[in-house]
């Protein structure tokens, strides 16, 4: 530990602490006195060496981690990350090796929100862009409309019209480069500083951030099994109507829960009367394991509604594709925006997609992934029944990648997070979905990266972790109230 | 025409008569009234069938060909797309073949930003690709940091030392979707209402939209054949410094102009001492014919500089890639705003660019192109000396694809445009690159997409309208009072 007995902190510094220790590091190891594979001091030592408060070792190892110099393993420690000088060295194997283990640090992955690289249709994809490439040549990347290239959305077209009931002229169609990106530049074309948007509670924080980028209110609509809270909705309508409201109304992120037909109808009444758009985000519906819901888009007959479907969460997030059906008179709103934002969508991408869709390996494959998650699904809600103690709740999704988990009152889920994580199991406290980030009983389980075969023994796991966590709460009531954030 | 004669447009509607008018013939199209390869009536010959103004006939007509309806051949008229139909059947080697006639149908294309894409070095990318996929698998389409892929950001490292003097950390490299969304992404993490940019004068519109988007106010500082006017830049600076100032250094766009090694001098003391950031947007910097320039970056020994770099104009526009060099303290913010922009930039690519860049065919290309540009360069350098009349001026740029041509005072460059389109000619009216887009006697001629052949043909035939506007001025000097944008 000598050498690090040797690093210098300047306490008087307008330079954070943290950043001052984490450019010695950069710099050991790019003098190389610290070596690819070398392990790090723990937390609580480096802080005792340097007479610092563990905080600042934490935040200074996880820029580092941010920025690819050491990875972490859980239970184990912090090491020097391998590929930081073979890359340089122009072998990159080492650097591929790491990276599959690093997606396999967690045993049992409850946290992420999309399906598995070993399930993304690699070769058809392969097959597809080979033939852009020999059929068009350059002009796979050359520019198109900035609203997307006009046969991929003909194709798209015709696959809303198929799968969802939704019958568009293809003018209405803008492709976009991803969901994320669909919300960011609706948020562009309507909302102006101070607008008041409504959200589904809890929701994706990704649109939140997208909202409060321009400035908007964001107002909190209480998420129920079966739709909003219609007696909130009304209440926070009459007192004053947002310029939007943002919904997943199937399979929602977090929820897993799905909006009943009577809701759906009552939203749009309401839209009506008050006069205000609706953002719906479809980022799973393929993903349906009983009755095919539509989207709310389908029964839109009046133009309210701006659609986006994401291809990430089941297809490729890597491709960064996904599409907005727009009410009429936005459309030249949104492709101004969308050419100040980035122009156009990577047009070799909706050539290949294009070819899948038309070939048949799209839909081919989201049919393949649906049986897979079908059965995870009925796995999972087999097993929490199992073991999960009687105090706690969870939805029962008809679709999608997401249960939201609740614990019992004044249990928090953050507490669970870290007990879990020291057992190698990822999950993603409920915090993380409230525009405040406030402390949250409930938590969102994901099935998306975990195989089917290791379902039981992580839910297992968990609820022993839940059950330990319990035990300590009858200790000590009062340990709810020590909860902070852990990181 | 009698098809056209049963058009029934509705005066007193709120609808404009142009949307009607799209509407009326899109339906006219979908219903197969009008078949694939028809010709629709002229503007005037429609205008007067239906007795209105035929600027409605324009817009209607403009917003069918947006979203791929007709097509519209100089000199011939506007048709009913042929792929309109062919696409939906599933056929699409018509519509590729569409396609590449459509990119030639100025015989002389000095309008366009971007190279040919006959260029773009398929094979090589093909190879890189196919390369990725075999090795990566899923893992190619997944997503890794918000920041860009490690060994591509590494890649783009040492590309910067080596090539460009830029030698920074890894961790200030941050991969973006092209450079307009660089510059759209740092008016976002830094700019507020009422915020002040300043710009170079005349400049690249795209990053206008970006800052106005965030409600900034746009202040022109004029640019000269060596850099900034300086006392109008020192003015202006005492007046209110802002909290950006945009340029591009090095061959710029419009005018292919560059800074003087003074001037990047005076303007970084500048920046100092008014303590404003600087974007540098680099376009084209491979393109050097003479002296290769450095970039102000190479300079910046401050953090005052995001150096904006662009793999569009040269590489692949389709491919959507580009990167920021940020200012240390701003890069948590950037990932942000990155992160709910788009979250990430395709993956895919991402890999596939480092592929080349590792195995030497991105530089390669780069050299090919440096070569084949120089001596369109010098061949439109020779010509435009020996056919253009005395009283027009025009930019000798040492790099880059752009020529800026001025006209004599009164004679606007977009009457120059309506009569070079009628030659078979594209340029690019100045008004294009001022924010108020107000009437200028100056154009932006690009070499980008015409080959070195044609170049003189071009050019004579651009000098013969030149040469018969400047006659018309003669007989009628009120002529540029009569001054209306074309459409």
């Amino acid at each position: 530990m000598d050498k690090f007995v040797s690093i210098h902190l300047e306490r008087n510094s307008d330079k954070p602490l943290y950043l001052q220790l984490y450019e010695s590091i950069v710099k050991m190891i790019e003098e190389k006195k610290l070596s690819p594979g070398e392990k790090l001091p723990t937390i609580r030592k480096l802080s005792s060496i340097l007479n610092v408060n563990p905080v600042t070792v934490v935040n200074a190892y996880r820029l580092l981690e941010r920025d690819g110099y050491v990875t972490s393993r859980v239970g184990s420690g912090t090491y020097v990350r391998l590929a930081v000088n073979l890359v340089t060295e122009g072998n990159i194997s080492e650097d591929i090796e790491e990276e599959r283990s690093f997606a396999h640090q967690f045993p049992y992955d409850f946290g992420g929100a999309f399906i598995s690289p070993e399930y993304f249709p690699v070769e058809d994809f392969k097959r597809a862009i080979n033939k852009v490439l020999d059929r068009d040549g350059g002009y796979a990347f050359s520019y198109s409309e900035s609203q997307g290239y006009l046969p991929f959305r003909h194709s798209l077209g015709k696959y809303l019209a198929k799968e969802y009931a939704i019958d568009v002229p293809v003018h209405l169609i803008h492709v976009v480069s991803g969901a994320q990106q669909g919300i960011d530049i609706i948020s562009k074309a309507l909302l102006d500083f101070g607008d008041i948007v409504f959200v589904e509670s809890p929701t994706y924080p990704g649109a939140i951030d997208a909202f409060k980028s321009r400035g908007a209110r964001i107002v909190e609509i209480p998420l129920t099994q079966d739709g909003p809270n219609m007696d909130e909705l009304a209440a926070k309508l009459r007192l004053k109507p947002p310029k939007l409201f943002y919904t997943m109304p199937n399979f929602q992120n977090p929820t897993g829960y799905s909006y009943s037909e009577q809701k759906k109808k009552e939203l749009f009444a309401l839209s009506r009367k008050y006069d205000f758009l609706i953002i719906e985000d479809d980022h799973t519906s393929e993903l349906y394991y009983e009755e095919k819901p539509l989207p709310l888009k389908s029964m839109d007959t009046e133009g309210r509604v701006f659609y986006i479907k994401s291809f990430s969460k089941l297809f490729m997030p890597g491709l960064r594709l996904g599409f907005i059906v727009a009410p009429e008179p936005f459309l030249k709103k949104l492709a101004e925006v969308k050419y100040f934002s980035d122009i156009t969508s990577s047009e070799l991408a909706q050539r290949a997609l294009d070819v899948m869709l038309k070939d048949g390996s799209f839909c081919d494959h989201a049919d393949k992934m649906r049986e897979i998650f079908r059965e995870r699904r009925n796995i999972t809600l087999k097993v929490m029944k199992k073991y999960f103690p009687d105090s706690v709740s969870w939805s029962k999704p008809a679709g999608g990648l997401y249960f939201w988990i609740t614990l019992p009152d004044g249990c928090y889920s953050m507490n669970l997070y870290g007990k879990a994580i020291k057992n190698g199991i990822l999950i993603t406290p409920g915090d993380f979905f409230y525009p405040d980030r406030s402390p949250s009983t409930s938590f969102r389980l994901s099935i998306a990266q975990i195989p089917s075969e290791k379902l039981e023994d992580g839910i297992k796991l968990l609820a022993g972790c839940i059950a330990e966590l319990l035990e300590e709460y009858r200790i000590d009531p009062l340990k709810g109230d020590m909860y902070k954030p852990l990181l």
